[in-house]
């Protein structure tokens, strides 16, 4: 998944722990597997940058915010002159979307997984369309040693739910998915403080 | 430091632990504190890939071998090519040398990190040019959120120590090398079977 622009001025490494479980701020709406194993069934989703967390637990996926990996300097300031932050009012739809990349990308060199993920698949540029309306922030699992590589958290207006399913249709057509083995699409909705 | 050219092939991420202590395979020689603060003194260096380890423990440091970041297809098959792997019974002499680089570095976007890393500090070429005599193997720790970012190990020949200083001294002496804030050399002799 995308670079988040937000790492451009502040890389500093940051862990987030996204946890399935019965009680939270966000009530999932659905869970739709698209490649893969799935994940346990879950009622709420609790996004935590500590992971010191009460209740039973589905599932527990853990995450590190880190510097762009792909992302040039001129692609960047693009993105930050058009991004909006997590946590606008209006913003009360989430998408939590796990994925695993293949043995076969990580074995790329770094020019040529360049090459797949934004000259040929265009993932920036399709990202950066749907910009300012899906607010985004990427995490990267693979160095931990988990099930994923990525966990890819949006937010967004209801009414802007078309426009993410359509971006994510652009992004799942793409060559750069051909190398995805895993990926599930959790659709939660933030509960009324 | 340079991405491993091993990496190219098998990128599977694998943890590995440094850890400073009384007694272990490759006895501490020296310990020079380049840039910033120093580590506790040890007498022996003990390196796993297992975190099981007996006996007092002066430092551990814990990184992970992962896909490269910088290396293109063209550079990798070059390091392939040349390149020699580690546990040569000839290199008895070995190098740990962790390395923090500073904000400033990590704020920086992927071309602008590739354009100093090679394009002006030229670091997988003087690298190159120094196998297949010094064996390496890069370990990342930047997004564990230890001390450290990058743990890179060496082994070589006694004889070839000189040639592995010149390398240094080169690599020390670049652009690249300004935005480092902590460097610490240790070096180890391996102890007989």
């Amino acid at each position: 998944m995308q670079d988040h622009p937000q790492t451009y001025a502040s890389a500093t490494p940051s862990l987030v722990s996204f946890t399935g479980q019965l009680q939270g701020e966000w009530t999932i709406r659905s869970m739709e597997t698209l490649t893969g194993a799935s994940l346990p069934i879950a009622q709420a989703l609790h996004v935590a940058s500590a992971d010191a967390l009460a209740g039973p637990v589905s599932w527990r996926l853990t995450a590190f915010t880190s510097n762009l990996r792909y992302t040039t300097a001129a692609e960047a300031s693009m993105l930050q002159a058009r991004q909006s932050g997590l946590g606008r009012s209006e913003a009360v739809h989430g998408a939590l979307i796990p994925i695993q990349k293949n043995a076969a990308w990580w074995a790329l060199a770094q020019d040529e997984r360049r090459e797949i993920y934004q000259e040929r698949s265009r993932h920036t540029s399709i990202g950066a369309e749907y910009l300012p309306q899906i607010a985004r922030r990427l995490h990267h699992c693979r160095d931990l040693g988990g099930p994923f590589d990525f966990l890819t958290w949006f937010e967004f207006a209801p009414e802007h739910e078309p426009l993410f399913d359509q971006m994510l249709a652009r992004m799942r057509a793409s060559e750069e998915w051909r190398y995805i083995d895993r990926e599930i699409d959790i659709r939660v909705v933030r509960n009324a403080a």
